[in-house]
C-alpha cells in the first residue's frame, strides 16, 4: 500500500470509526459469541499473497464485530469507564505516522519533552504538590507509564532499591536477599490485585491491612501491623493506598492520607498513592479534597486512560525524587548512549519503567487536554458523577434495593435487599439479556452489583432506561424466588 | 469534537500522515534542538478553554516536527528498525475505535481470540515446533507482549515461580527467599541490557557468560559456570538465549541454541530465546536454520514491531507451557471473573502479561499478514538483507574501513581501520552532520559503527548516498588526524 492508496483507505476508515461511534447505540453491548467462535471463520494460516482492503474491512464487520464487547455503547456499565475521545484518536494517528521509540531524549527529543511539560500540566490540573513537578527542575516529574499496576511495580522496586540500599549502608554485611526476605509491604484489604501482583514478583511479603467500616484502610490498623511486624524481625518499607478505587469507594480516602501519610514519613515507608479511576475527578475543586494527604506519598498515580478521554493507554505517575526510580533502573549500554546524557537537563524516560521502548503518547494528552480545554474536562466529569446520582436515586427509590457504599464519583454499587443468591441471579439475567453490562464485586461477603457510569456518550435517557430494565428483571427474579 | 468534525479532522489527519511519509526523505533526519527546547514554546499549563484543532495541528509543524528524530527517513540507520506500515496505521485507527480494554475473554472475545490465531499464524511463518501453537488445543500458545524487556522479565518471573515451586515440593521447609537468594540465571556476556534489568527485578543474580571470538554463548562456557555454581551451592534456573540480537550478530547462533539447549533441558533450567530483531527474517526459509534449536526451548520471543511492518507494540511470545505463566501470574478477584471462564477453552490474557489492561493488537498482525501476504513479508525481509550486503560490499572496497562481524541480516558493524579515537570522531562527524544517524556499539573494547536498515522506503540509491558522505567525513577525519 502506498501514501496514495492510504489516503484512500485512511478516509474510509475514517468514516467507519465515526460510523461506529455514532451507530454503537445500535449494537448489542456484550457478544453472544461462545468461546472458540472466532477460529473457524478465518484461515488456519496467512496468506501466501495479499488480500485485498475491501476483504480485510468486510471481514471486520462479518469476523471482529460479532465479538466485541462495546466499551463505548452508552448502556456499558462494566468495569470502569476507558477512555474515548475523538482528539485521542487523532493523535493516536499521529503518533502511529511519527513512529518514534523514545526511550531516552536523543531517539526523539519532542517525545520527550513533550510528555515532561504534559505531565506537569496534568499535575496542575490537580493541584498536586509542586515536590511532583519537574518544570523548576526540581527532583521530581511525571512519567506515563501503562498501567496502574506497572506503576504500582516500578514503585515497589524502587522502593525495594532504595531501602535495601539503605541497610546495606549501615551494615556493608547484609545480602539483598537477607534483607528482601524481611522486607513487607502494606495494602489494604480492599486493593487491587495488581498490588498483590507487584508483591509477587518483587519477591516481597504483601500484606493485607484489614479495613474499616467504610472499607478503607486506617491509621490504627496499620500502626498495630507495623509493630507486630518490626518485633516479629521484619522490615516495612512500602505502603500502597487505594484512593476511591476499586472496592474502596468511599469518601473516607480523605482521612485515610491524612492519616495513613505521616506514619509512613515518620517510619521511612515509602508511600505510593493509587487513584487509578479517581484521579480524573480531582481536576474539579469540589473533588480535590479526596487527594488531601497526597503530600505525604512519594509516588502517586492514576489513569487519564480511564476517565479523562485520553485513549487507553496512559496512566499518569509521578514521583518526588527521580533519582529514586532511575537507581533502581539504570542500565547504559552504548548503544543507548547519546551526547546530551550527562547534561541533567534531559530525560531519559527508559529509567523510569520496566519496557524499553514506548511510544509518543503526550500527544493523546496534549490533543485532548487543547481541545476539551480545562473546563470541558471538568464537565465531562461532572457530567458523569451528575449521571451516577441520578441512578443512586432510582435506586433509593425503590425498597427491594439497597446502595451498598456511599456514591462519591461515576460508581453505584447496589443490590437487592436479601441473600446473595438473589443477587447473583439478578446479575445473571442482566447479562443473558444483553441489553446493559453490569460486572459484580464482593464487598465482604455480600455479592454487589457495580453500576459504573463509563461510555462518553451515556445520557440520563440511558440510566433511566437500564433502571427501568434492571427493575424489570428484578421482578422477574424475585417471582422466580416466590415460586 | 462530534462525529462529523471527526469525520473532517481525520481526513486531514490521514493526509497529514500521507504527506509526512511521502516527504519524510526531506526532512533533516536528526534534530537540531537543545535540551530543554520545547517548554518554552507552549504555554506553562493547560488552556481553560478549548483550543481550535486548526491550533493545535499549526503546532504540531511548528513544535513538535522540530524535535522530532525521524525514525522513518530513508536516512536513520540507527539502533534497529521500528516497523512502521499503512496497513499497521489503519488497524490501530480501528484499535483505537473499538477502544477495548482485553484483559480477560469476555471483556472482548475478538480481541483475545484474534490474538490468539494471529500468534499461531505468525508461529507457522516460523516453523516453530508445534509445542509453541494454541491451535490444537495443546499445552502451548502465543501472546503479545509490549516490548522484548517484558517477554524476558515474565519467562524469568515464570521459571523462578517453576523452579521455587519444585524445591519446595521436594523440600516444604524451604522458603522463597532462602531459595531466591540462590537462583542464578545466565546469558551472553553480550546480551540486552533488558536482561540484566529483568534480573534485577526478579531479584536474582545473572551471570554473563564469556563469549566466544564470535560473540556467541558456547555449551563450554555455560557448563563451566553451571558446575561452579552448583558447586558453591547456588541454583541454576534460566538461561537467556540471544539470537542474532545487539552485539550477538554473527551466524554462531545456530551453533549455539543446539548446543545450549540440551544443556538446559538436562538441568532443568529454563531456557528463553530471545530473537527480537532476527525473529521477523525467519519468516525466509534462507534465515530459518538460524533458529534451529528453539525446540529446545522454553519460551521464545521475537518483535514484529521491529522488522515485520507492524508498528510499535508487537512483541510476540511463546511458551511451551500456559500454565507456567499463569502459574506465576494467577489471580482473580471477583470483578474480573466470568462465565466462561473455566470452560478450558478460553484464554484470560492478563495472566500472561504485566499489567491487566492491554489493547486490540492483534488487529494490526492481522492487517499486516493480509495486506502484505507472506509472500509480500518475506520480499521485505529479503530487500534490506540485499541493502545490507551492499553497504557490506562498499565498506570492504575500501581499505581503510573494516566489517567487524559478519553480516547475516540487516545490520552492518564496520569502523575505521585504527583507534576508537579516530571512529569516535567519525561518528561525531556523521551524527553532526544530521545527513544521515547512526549509533554505536562496543565489541568487546572496540568501539565500532552500526549500519542498521532501518526504513520501510530505503532503496538503494539512499544506501550509495550515506556511503559517500561517510567516506567524505572519513577523509575529514583522517586528514584532521595526520594534522
Amino acid at each position: 500500500m502506498n501514501a496514495s492508496e492510504f489516503r484512500r483507505r485512511g478516509k474510509e476508515m475514517v468514516d467507519y470509526m465515526a460510523n461506529y461511534m455514532e451507530g454503537i447505540e445500535g449494537r448489542q453491548v456484550y457478544p453472544d459469541v461462545e468461546p472458540g467462535y472466532l477460529r473457524p471463520l478465518i484461515p488456519a494460516a496467512a496468506p501466501q499473497e495479499p488480500d485485498t482492503f475491501e476483504d480485510i474491512i468486510n471481514d471486520v464487520e462479518k469476523i471482529i464485530m460479532p465479538g466485541v464487547t462495546h466499551w463505548h455503547s452508552p448502556y456499558f456499565f462494566a468495569y470502569f469507564p476507558t477512555a474515548s475521545s475523538y482528539p485521542a484518536m487523532l493523535a493516536d494517528m499521529l503518533c502511529g505516522a511519527i513512529g518514534c521509540i523514545g526511550f531516552s531524549w536523543a531517539a526523539s527529543p519532542a517525545c520527550t519533552e513533550l510528555e515532561t511539560v504534559m505531565m506537569d500540566w496534568l499535575g496542575k490540573m490537580l493541584e498536586l504538590p509542586k515536590a511532583f513537578l519537574n518544570e523548576k527542575a526540581g527532583e521530581g516529574g511525571g512519567v506515563i507509564q501503562g498501567s496502574a499496576s506497572e506503576a504500582t511495580l516500578v514503585a515497589l522496586l524502587a522502593a525495594r532499591t532504595k531501602v535495601i540500599h539503605r541497610l546495606q549502608a549501615a551494615s556493608p554485611e547484609l545480602t539483598q536477599a537477607a534483607i528482601m526476605e524481611k522486607l513487607v509491604a502494606y495494602s489494604s484489604d480492599q486493593a487491587h490485585s495488581s498490588v498483590e501482583r507487584a508483591g509477587l514478583i518483587g519477591g516481597v511479603k504483601l500484606k493485607a491491612i484489614p479495613s474499616d467500616g467504610n472499607f478503607a484502610m486506617r491509621a490504627s490498623a496499620l500502626q498495630e501491623a507495623l509493630e507486630r511486624d518490626k518485633a516479629a524481625g521484619l522490615i516495612p518499607f512500602f505502603a500502597i493506598q487505594m484512593v476511591a478505587t476499586l472496592g474502596t469507594t468511599t469518601c473516607c480516602s480523605f482521612d485515610n492520607l491524612l492519616e495513613v501519610g505521616p506514619i509512613c514519613n515518620k517510619e521511612d515507608i515509602w508511600l505510593h498513592v493509587d487513584a487509578a479511576y479517581a484521579g480524573s475527578a480531582f481536576i474539579c475543586p469540589e473533588f480535590r479534597h479526596l487527594l488531601n494527604g497526597v503530600e505525604f506519598a512519594d509516588s502517586f498515580n492514576f489513569n487519564p486512560h480511564k476517565w479523562l478521554l485520553v485513549n487507553f493507554d496512559c496512566s499518569a505517575m509521578w514521583v518526588k525524587k527521580r533519582t529514586d526510580l532511575t537507581g533502581a533502573f539504570r542500565l547504559d549500554p552504548t548503544y543507548l548512549k547519546h551526547s546530551h546524557q550527562d547534561s541533567g537537563l534531559i530525560t531519559d524516560y527508559r529509567h523510569w519503567q520496566i519496557p524499553l521502548g514506548r511510544r509518543f503518547r503526550s500527544l493523546k494528552m496534549w490533543f485532548v487536554f487543547r481541545m476539551y480545554g480545562v473546563k470541558g474536562l471538568q464537565a465531562y466529569i461532572r457530567k458523569h458523577v451528575q449521571l451516577s446520582h441520578e441512578f443512586e436515586s432510582l435506586v433509593r427509590q425503590d425498597p427491594r434495593f439497597e446502595i451498598c457504599v456511599e456514591v462519591i464519583l461515576g460508581l453505584v454499587c447496589f443490590r437487592l435487599k436479601g441473600s446473595n443468591k438473589v443477587n447473583e441471579a439478578l446479575l445473571q439475567r442482566i447479562n443473558s439479556a444483553k441489553k446493559i453490562h453490569l460486572v459484580p464485586c464482593h464487598l465482604r461477603d455480600k455479592f454487589v452489583l457495580r453500576f459504573a457510569i463509563c461510555s462518553r456518550t451515556v445520557e440520563s435517557a440511558h440510566v433511566q432506561r437500564a433502571w427501568e430494565h434492571i427493575k424489570e428483571l428484578a421482578a422477574d427474579v424475585l417471582r422466580a424466588e416466590r415460586e
